[in-house]
C-alpha cells in the first residue's frame, strides 16, 4: 500500500494519475496548503522542502519519495509500467519528463503567481511567463504533430505534461492553433484512470466530509 | 564517443561535469548562445526546445539526449556510475536531482533574469526569486548538516545541485550562515573532474582559438 500526501495541484495530480494508471492501491492523506500543513514538522520530516506530493511506500520499509518527477519514476520502476527499460526509449521518456519538470511546470507556476496570485500586476513578468509557456506549448505541439504520444506508447512523460497543460486557462495561456497538443490533451482526458487521478484529493475530501469531520481531522 | 553541444552555463556544466566524473571520452561542440546557434534548424532537429546541453552518443546509433537532468541519468545508466541501482538509494538520488531540476535551477534562472538581465528593475520579482533561492539553499544546508553528500556517496544529484549553487553570487544570493552547504560546495570544488567539467567549453574555446579560426567555425 502507498500513502499519498497531496493536494489538488498539477504536481499533486502527477502522483495520483500515475497511481491510478498503474493500478496501485493507495490511501490519500489530503494536505491543506492554505493552512500550511505542508510546513509542519511532521511533513518536513518527509520532505524538507515542504511541498506536496509525497508518497510513503508501506511495502518498502516506509520509503518516502518527494518531488513529483521522482515519484513517477519510482512508481514506474516499481511496477514496470509507463517507463521503458530499453535504454533509448527510456531516455526519451525521461527527456520529456524533465522538459515538464524544468520547463512547463516552473514556467506555468510563475505565470500563475504573476497573473493570478500577486495583487500588484506587473505586465513585464506576466508577459514573460505567459509567452514562455506558449513557447513550450508550441514545442510540444510541434513534436506531437508526428507522434501520437510524446514517446511511442503513453508514458509518465505524457501524464506529467498533461497534468500541467490541462490547466492552461488558469495560467491565462491560449491553446488556439495548437491542434496536435489539443488532440493529445483530449486523448488523455478520455482515459478513465487519468480522470480519476485528477479528481484526487477533491473526491476523497467529499467522501470524508460525508463520513464526518473526525475522519478529515485525523487524516 | 559522445558529442557534447554546450555552452558555459550551469546546465551546460552538468553534462560536462558528469562526463568528466565518469571518465567518458567526448568531443565538445561549443554553441554560441549570443549568436542564437541553439535556435538554428540543425540544433532544433536535436532539441526542439532550442536549449543546451545536448549530447549525441555515437556508440548508440547517434542517440540524442536533451535536458541536462536526462543527460545525467542517461550517462549514469550507461556507465553504472553515480546513480545506485538499489531502489531506495536510487530513488533518493533522483529526488535530489529533481529538486535541482524543478527548484534550484528554475528559481536561480529567474533570479538571474530579474537581477541581472532585464533593464527594468522590478523589486518584487527580484526579491521573490532571491528569497526562494535562499530558502532552497537553506533546505540543502539542513539536509547536509548530517549528510556528507546529498545521498551517501557522491552522485549525479550532488553534481547537478553544485553546478547551480556555485553561481550564487551571480544570482545575488548570500551563502552566509549556511556552513554545511559551503562545506559540501568546497568539497566538490576540490574534485579535479568537477573542476575540469566547469572549464568546458571555455577551455576548449581557447584551444580552438590557438588552432585558428577555421576550427571554431566548423564546430
Amino acid at each position: 500500500m502507498i500513502e499519498l500526501y497531496t493536494a489538488a495541484t498539477p504536481n499533486g495530480w502527477k502522483a495520483s494519475v500515475a497511481l491510478e494508471e498503474m493500478g496501485l492501491p493507495y490511501t490519500v492523506k489530503p494536505v491543506n496548503l492554505m493552512k500550511g500543513e505542508q510546513k509542519t514538522d511532521a511533513f518536513l520530516t518527509m520532505n524538507p522542502n515542504g511541498r506536496i506530493p509525497v508518497i510513503k511506500d508501506k511495502e518498502n520499509h516506509d520509503h518516502v519519495v518527494f518531488e513529483s518527477g521522482a515519484i513517477m519514476i519510482y512508481l514506474a520502476e516499481k511496477t514496470g509500467q509507463f517507463l521503458p527499460s530499453e535504454i533509448t526509449r527510456r531516455s526519451q521518456v525521461l527527456q520529456w519528463l524533465m522538459f515538464q519538470m524544468g520547463g512547463v511546470g516552473p514556467m506555468m507556476g510563475q505565470a500563475n503567481v504573476f497573473y493570478r496570485y500577486l495583487d500588484e500586476k506587473i505586465p513585464v513578468a506576466i508577459d514573460r511567463y505567459q509567452n514562455e509557456v506558449r513557447r513550450l506549448f508550441t514545442v510540444l505541439n510541434g513534436h506531437l504533430a508526428d507522434h501520437e504520444y510524446l514517446v511511442d506508447d503513453y508514458s509518465i512523460a505524457d501524464m506529467a505534461n498533461w497534468c500541467w497543460v490541462r490547466t492552461y486557462e488558469w495560467s491565462g495561456v491560449s491553446m488556439e492553433g495548437l491542434a496536435h497538443l489539443q488532440r493529445w490533451k483530449n486523448s488523455i482526458e478520455a482515459r478513465p484512470a487519468a480522470r480519476r487521478g485528477v479528481a484526487v484529493p477533491n473526491k476523497i475530501d467529499k467522501e470524508a466530509l460525508i463520513k464526518g469531520a473526525k475522519n478529515v481531522v485525523t487524516r
